[in-house]
């Protein structure tokens, strides 16, 4: 945890640089606090079919969904979810500028009962951490 | 909201109009007036790798998750499902014709205290609707 | 039910073969006894752009989430879960010994009241049973 996953209609190609959305949710994710390094995993999926609201074709999305583990109480999770999307919808200004466009983001938390990982990650950033 | 998200099988290549199922879906959600058109996104992600049932290579899947905000009731919200699926499901006749396919329907409902959202397309359909 | 969604990043290509991975899911489903086999669907979603923890570009993810029905209690969920994701992580250990990797498995439960299917692999399931 935490898993960000990006879903986009495919007509963003040319006008928003997918990668780097990427890497500024990923930076604005470290920047809140609440999450251990090596478990901010960000991603995205391009989307060939879409059919948004009266089915334009030049409409466009951008959908965000954060998973993220049990323990962290409304405020933190607000706060955090808050910052994360300011970064992103500032970084996508300029789609809003030239087009018709809906960005959304929600989370959810997942059950800690029923949760499973394996990640040596950790243990590689804390190696560097040590080896300054 | 709402989104829709298709997951399918990439054996559907050719079989089925994956546009033409998104634009289905898209309609059968408008038609059920509960949804503001500006926030209709439906989108679909092939799936190159798959394994199914006993996993014979000729057996097809298309699998949706609706996600809607919060704020209606059970009844609203299993008519409207209902009218959706059967849509998608007529449409999708010929594939259950002619060959072994399972096709899934689910709603979430996302919790209205973290999610984030900014859209102009609503103000965009606003402004025709004014210009007619 | 159940469908198991995985999302990876793209640079396992050339390291794992996804197809096999989501055999390996699919027949440890199978294993786990409660499951029924016309209603198994395992697929995984190729991510081109990522942002893994610190952002260097050798990290790798693989992010399973399984979606099932209502109606098993949570030792059976945990039992079933601990198996699948046993098999996955044990088929994934080169990843693991060559490279800075984080595997992940989420479970979640469907909503009964507002899941809808149509599935006729079960009774081609079922006829070649009868045949055998």
């Amino acid at each position: 945890m935490p898993h960000f996953t990006i879903e986009y209609s495919a007509n963003l190609d040319g006008r928003v640089d997918i990668g780097a959305a990427c890497e500024v949710v990923r930076k604005a994710a470290v920047e809140t606090g609440i999450f251990p390094l090596g478990g901010i995993r960000v991603r995205a999926v391009r989307c060939e079919h879409y059919a948004i609201a009266d089915n334009r074709q030049d409409y466009g999305f951008l959908d965000m969904v954060l998973r993220i583990g049990e323990g962290r109480d409304l405020k933190t999770r607000k706060e955090a979810g808050e910052h994360v999307f300011q970064a992103l919808s500032r970084h996508l200004d300029p789609v809003f500028a030239s087009s018709k466009f809906a960005l959304s983001f929600d989370m959810q938390i997942n059950d800690k009962d029923t949760s499973w990982k394996r990640n040596n990650i950790h243990d590689a950033l804390k190696m560097e951490a040590a080896n300054g």
